[in-house]
């Protein structure tokens, strides 16, 4: 069998569960290979304290079967990173799948890839998705053509066990839930903001505001 | 406020999702300073692809207010690592919580802190645990004491908002919940061994099986 490439973006600011949480899914799933890609390869700061390494310069990995984006606090310089939208463009080409996680539409949107497509992203994002010329839509996980995108942080997981279906089939994508035990139990309701109290809504919205969404 | 100085330790092997799932949680919580570390700082190898960045030795934490061990698919080499043992048991002398994710439990073990304390971690390694003494509960997070541990890899998730709870409160675990957007909905029902279907148990289990759990 032929090794399925993910190619995952690594850059300054992430929000490492953004591109660790679908990482973990396809890495229980065989025939993956697991590329993290940078402009340069080298370590990047993450959100949550360490930086991760990048093994592998973007030029290294031209045509990965699939592309991976995940977003952060800030993506503004990474929407703004020329080369790294080159590549995704070119990539993207040829993609089985091209996905992102949380805002890292707003950087598949830069490149110029979401025009017209329906896509999701981290709920306090999806007005900046608009204005980059996207569709978007109020879901957990939104497949539009070869596009998967998902919702914030964790939603990515979600993506993953579907995309792992589409690549693997559903035995494997099934397989790899139960490696990761993924039979999720929040012991709170909050993580909508459909579901999450108005206090809980306005708190998170002044804590990630004036970064997150504003690619 | 005083910071709550979070220690998340780091080892070649481990599984990035224990460690990453908890982290991105607390990084969302006003006051928590995460520190990765390691017996000397650096980078060390996950089962996702890529290293993550250690930038603290053991002995530069020695007191932290959380102690956070995240599992891997063959734990032996860190459950034999003495230093990491050490600062272990002398660590917990004075946390406010030492948690595990997954087979971070057996590491926790291994230092000899779970000795008739009911715990959990991954499905397959349950009785693993209690070989060492612990007392094995089939929950998705566990705890007893100041000593919160979690069932495999994705449980670290709804582990660290309860962990949230505790050091910050309700209104903090909740806009931590949000901000992560964890609403979780799996395309599947195999996340646990009780929901997946034989044939999948049976599938995971081939593939993890010989390494993860035997600590």
């Amino acid at each position: 069998m032929d090794a399925i490439e993910v190619a995952v973006l690594a850059y300054d600011g992430m929000t490492a569960l953004d591109a660790v949480g679908p990482a973990q899914v396809l890495a229980a799933v065989p025939g993956v290979r697991l590329r993290w890609v940078a402009a340069t390869p080298g370590a990047r700061r993450t959100d949550c304290g360490m930086a991760v390494v990048a093994d592998h310069a973007l030029a290294a990995v031209p045509f990965p079967d699939v592309v991976l984006v995940p977003g952060g606090v800030d993506v503004r310089p990474v929407a703004r990173d020329e080369p790294v939208l080159a590549w995704l463009r070119s990539a993207h080409a040829r993609t089985r799948w091209t996905t992102s996680v949380c805002t890292g539409a707003l950087v598949l949107a830069a490149a110029g890839l979401l025009r017209g497509v329906r896509a999701t992203t981290h709920w306090l994002a999806l007005d900046a998705l608009a204005r980059h010329g996207a569709v978007p839509v109020r879901e957990r996980v939104v497949e539009d053509g070869k596009v998967m995108t998902a919702a914030g942080v964790s939603a990515g997981i979600d993506m993953a066990l579907r995309l792992a279906e589409r690549l693997a089939g559903r035995d494997a994508a099934e397989a790899a839930q139960l490696a990761i035990e993924y039979d999720p139990d929040p012991p709170f309701t909050a993580g909508s903001p459909r579901t999450a109290r108005p206090a809980i809504v306005a708190r998170a919205r002044r804590a990630l505001t004036g970064s997150r969404g504003d690619a």
